[in-house]
C-alpha cells in the first residue's frame, strides 16, 4: 500500500525551513565577528582593545546561545525522525547533519570549560608574543601548559561526541571532518619520501637558482599596485564599482570574509616584494573560493568551504601551481617591470622563475620554498600527535622540535623564536589544524592532474593572461560544492580517486626537474 | 518610627546591578553596529551591501529583543515601585529613568517595523549615493518613500508613548530629548531674523574678504598631514601607540564609536583645502566629547552624550569658535604653510582669517559659512516638519527645497544633487535630526559667553597653541556630564539661563563687524 507523503513532506519542509532561518541568524553572526576580527587586525586604534573584546565575547555568547538553543535541539530531533525525511534532497540532507554535528559537538562541551579555554586562549597569545620576542620558552610554558590541557579535555569529551579513535582524531575533524590521525600519519610518510628524494636531487643539481636577486626594493605604494594588478588576473575585484573584496596590509597576511564581502591582507617589505606577491597570489585563492560559492546557498550550512584543507588547496593552488609557473611569469613579468619602475629588468626571465622556485631548507614554515615546506607540518603533526596523547610533555617541545628539524631538514635551530614558538597555532589552542595545510598541497597536486586533463591548453591560457578558463574549471569542480560532501568524498567526486599523494610529488619532480636540470 | 532600609536597599542595588548588566549588553550591541556602520561608509567593498544589511538588521533585532526584554520590564517595574527607591543616588535614578524610557519606546515599537526599517535604511542610503551621482531624484524617490512611510509608522507609535504633541515631536525627542517642534519653530524666527539682520550688514560692508584665496591646491597626502596636525591641537590621538582614534576618507565626513574607539572621517578636495581643515575640527570636537565621557559611566545609560545638540555644540565649538578664531590662527598659520610648502606664503594672517570667516549664501549646508549656515537647517525643519505631517509628499521635495532656497539664501538650484540630495540624513532615516544642528550652535554661544567669565585669557592661551585648558573647561562643563541630564536642564546648570539665541547671534555679530568693518 502506497503512503501519500505530500502531507508529511510539507510539514517537514516547515520545519526544515525553521532550522535553516536559525541557520542563517547564525551564519551572519559569524560573519559580524568576522568583520570585528578584521577590523581589530587592521583598523582598530590600539586603545579599541578592551571595548573590541567586550564586543567579540558578546557576539561569541550570542553565538553560542543560537547553536545550543533547544528549539534547534526539538527541530533536529523531529527532522531526523520524520516519516518523510526521505523526501529531503540531498543539498538539505547535508545542511540538516551540519546542523546537528554543530548541535552536538556545542552542547557537549561544558560552557565552563569554553569561557576558562576562550579566556586561556587569549592569555597564552598575549604570553606567547611576549616570550617570542624574549626568546624565551620558559615565559610561555606554563600559559601553554593550561591551554593544552583544556584542550585536551575538549577532545576528550568530542571523540566520544564525534566517535573518533583518539582524542587528537576529534581535534583534526574540527578543521578536516572525518580526517584522522592514521590516514594523516600514513600519508605523511610517502609523503616525506617523496620530498626528501627531490631535496636530495636538487641538492646535487647542477643548476642553481639565485634567489638572492628577489631582493629590490620596490617601494609599498608601488608593492599596492603590482598586488591590484595580481588581484585583477584572478579575477579578485578589488577595485571596480562593483567589488566585493579589498587589500590591507597585517603583520600575517588572511583572508577574511564570504561570498560578496571577502577581503584580504599582505605585508609590503620593501626589499622583499616577493613576500607580498605571493601572499596576495596565496590570499587571493581563498578569497575566489569563499566568492565562488554557490549563490543560492548563501547562509546555509552548505555554503562554505568544504574544509581548511580543501581552502588551502586553493590558496596554494593560485600561489604555486598558477603564481610559480613559468607560464604565468611569462605574462607577468613585463607588468611587473613596468610597475616597478624595471626593478627586474637586468634579470632574465627564466632566472626570475628559478630565483622564486629555490628549493632550500630553513627554519621559518611561512617562509619555506614549495618543496620544503611539508616537512615543517609533517614535524608539527608528529609533535602535536604525540602531545595531545600525552607522550611528550610541553617541557619537551623544544628538544624535539629542535632534533626533527636537525633530522628533517638539516637545519640547526638557535632559539624558540625562531624554533617552536615561530606560529602562532598552539598558542591559540589550535591542535589538529597545521595538517590542514599539507592536505591542502596533497589536493592541489590531485587537482592539478584533473585539471591537466579537462583543459589541455591550459598552460597556454595562463601565457596570455587568461587566468579566467582555469578559474571557471575550479568553480565548477571545487568551489560551487560548497560543504556539500566531506572532504575526502569531495576529492573523490572531482578526480575519481582518493587522497594520493603521488600526484602533487611528480608535479613538484618535473617543475625541479625544469628548475634545477636534473 | 524609623525603618531600617539596609535590606530592601541590599536588594533593590541588586535588582539595580542586573539592569546595569543587561544596559552593558545593550550598549556593546549598539557598538558594534557602529563599528558596522563605519566599516560600511570607509572600507567595505561595494558588493557587500547585502550582507551588512542582513548584518544591521540582525544587529537590530538583537538590540530591540535586548531592550524589550521581559526580564528589563521586570526589573523596572520592581526598582521604581521598590520601598528603597529613594536610596538609589541621582545618577543611578537618571540610568533607570533612562533605561525605563528606551524600554517603554522600544517595547512600542513592532519588531516587524525596527528590522524593517534597518534593512530599508541600508538600501535607501545606497540607492542616494547612486542617485547623488547621476543626479537623478527618480532614482532615489521609491526608496525615500518606503523608509519615509516606516518612520512615519513609528512616529505615530512613538507619539503616543512620549506625549508629544504631534509625532514630529516625537522623532525629535529621539535626537533632543524634551525639546518640541513649537519651541524649535519659535527660537528658529528669533534665530532667522537676527541671522539675516547680519547678512545684510555684512553684504552692505565696506571691507569683503576674498575668499578665493583658499582655492589653493594642496595634495591630498599632505591635507592628510595637516589633519593629523590639527587633531594633535585638539588633543584627538591618531598617532600614538595609545590612541583612540582615527581619521579615513568618506564622501561625508562623520564621528563613530564611543570611548576609546572613536574615529571620524574627512574629504580632501585638493583644490579646497578649508574643507577639510574645517571638517576635521569638527568632526574632532563630536569624537573629544566622545572620548572625555566619565569612564566610571562605560557600558551605561548616562555614560553617553546629552543630546545631538550638545553634541553639536562641541564640534561647532571647535570647528568656528576656536577653529575660526584669530587666535588659532595666529598659532597655526606658520605650521599650515610649513606641512603645505608655503601654499599660502603670500597671503596674510588676516587676510585668511577673514577669508574663512566670508558669509556669502551658498547651496551646500556643509561648505555654509558660520552666518548663513542656520537659514539652511531651518529650511530642511520647515521642510520635514511638513513632510511628517503629510502636508507635502516625497515627490514635491525638489520644487519645495529649490524654492525655498531661492526665497532664504537667494541661491538657484541647478539640480537635486547639489539640492535636496545633498545631505545623508533622510535617506538614512533621520527625520528631526536636522534642527539639533542649530541648536548646537545656540547652546555654543551661550558656552563661550560662560567660558568668557570662567576663563578670561582662553583666547591668549589658543594664540600660543594652548588648547587643553578649554578642553578641560568644556570637559568639567559639558563631557564629564555624560546624558546625566536633559538638554534643557544641562544648558541652565552650566550657563545659568536657558535655550537663548542672543549669545550666539552676539559673537557672531562681534565676529562679523571685524570681519567686515562695519
Amino acid at each position: 500500500m502506497a503512503i501519500n507523503m505530500a502531507e508529511p513532506a510539507k510539514a517537514l519542509k516547515s520545519d526544515y525551513d525553521l532550522l535553516m532561518a536559525k541557520a542563517k541568524d547564525i551564519i551572519i553572526i559569524g560573519s559580524i565577528q568576522s568583520l570585528a576580527s578584521w577590523d581589530m587586525e587592521t583598523k582598530m586604534p590600539p586603545k579599541g582593545i578592551k571595548q573590541r573584546s567586550q564586543q567579540l565575547a558578546i557576539l561569541s555568547q550570542i553565538e553560542h546561545q543560537m547553536t545550543t538553543s533547544s528549539e534547534i535541539g526539538t527541530l533536529l530531533s523531529k527532522i531526523e525522525k520524520h516519516v518523510a525525511y526521505e523526501t529531503l534532497n540531498e543539498l538539505q540532507k547535508r545542511n540538516v547533519y551540519l546542523m546537528k554535528k554543530q548541535y552536538d559537538e556545542q552542547t557537549k562541551l561544558p560552557e565552563k570549560l569554553v569561557v576558562e579555554t576562550a579566556r586561556q586562549q587569549a592569555l597564552t597569545i598575549d604570553t606567547w608574543k611576549k616570550a617570542k620576542t624574549a626568546k624565551d620558552f620558559s615565559m610561555f610554558k606554563p600559559e601553554l601548559e593550561k591551554l593544552l590541557a583544556l584542550r585536551k579535555e575538549a577532545a576528550k569529551i568530542l571523540m566520544k561526541v564525534k566517535e573518533t579513535r583518539t582524542p587528537y582524531d576529534a581535534l583534526i575533524d574540527i578543521f578536516e571532518p572525518r580526517m584522522t590521525s592514521e590516514m594523516i600519519a600514513k600519508i605523511f610518510g610517502e609523503l616525506r619520501e617523496g620530498l626528501v628524494k627531490i631535496i636530495k636531487k636538487c641538492a646535487t643539481a647542477p643548476e642553481k637558482p639565485q634567489a638572492s636577486i628577489l631582493m629590490r626594493k620596490i617601494p609599498p605604494s608601488v608593492q599596492q599596485k603590482i598586488s591590484n594588478e595580481l588581484a585583477q588576473f584572478i579575477d579578485y575585484d578589488v577595485k571596480s564599482p562593483k567589488a566585493g573584496g579589498r587589500i590591507d596590509e597585517t603583520e600575517h597576511p588572511f583572508t577574511n570574509g564570504y561570498y560578496d564581502d571577502v577581503r584580504i591582507t599582505t605585508h609590503y617589505y620593501e626589499n622583499n616584494p616577493a613576500s607580498s606577491l605571493f601572499s596576495v597570489l596565496h590570499e587571493g585563492g581563498h578569497a575566489i573560493y569563499e566568492q565562488n560559492l554557490n549563490p543560492e546557498w548563501l547562509y546555509q550550512p552548505v555554503g562554505m568551504g568544504a574544509s581548511l584543507g580543501f581552502h588551502e588547496s586553493q590558496s596554494r593552488f593560485v600561489e604555486n601551481i598558477i603564481g610559480r609557473s613559468r607560464e604565468f611569469w611569462t605574462y607577468f613579468y613585463p607588468k611587473l617591470n613596468l610597475l616597478a619602475s624595471n626593478a627586474f629588468s637586468d634579470v632574465a626571465l627564466d632566472d626570475f622563475v628559478r630565483a622564486i622556485n629555490q628549493v632550500k631548507p630553513s627554519k621559518i614554515r611561512v617562509e619555506a620554498d614549495e618543496v620544503t615546506y611539508c616537512l615543517h607540518i609533517i614535524i608539527r603533526f608528529e609533535i602535536e600527535r604525540e602531545l595531545i596523547a600525552n607522550k611528550i610533555a610541553v617541557a619537551d617541545l623544544p628538544e624535539i622540535w629542535n632534533r626533527k628539524y636537525h633530522d628533517y631538514l638539516g637545519v640547526e635551530i638557535q632559539n624558540d623564536s625562531e624554533g617552536v614558538m615561530q606560529d602562532i597555532h598552539w598558542a591559540s589552542g589550535y591542535y589538529g589544524y597545521f595538517p590542514t595545510y599539507a592536505l591542502g598541497n596533497i589536493y592541489s597536486g590531485q587537482l592539478l592532474t584533473k585539471l591537466r586533463k579537462d583543459i589541455p591548453i591550459w598552460q597556454d591560457q595562463i601565457r596570455t593572461g587568461d587566468f579566467l578558463q582555469v578559474k571557471k574549471w575550479l568553480t565548477e569542480n571545487v568551489h560551487q560544492h560548497g560543504n556539500l560532501y566531506d572532504p575526502a568524498d569531495l576529492i573523490k567526486r572531482i578526480t575519481g580517486e582518493s587522497l594520493n599523494v603521488q600526484p602533487y610529488l611528480k608535479y613538484l619532480d618535473e617543475k625541479c626537474a625544469w628548475i634545477y636540470g636534473y
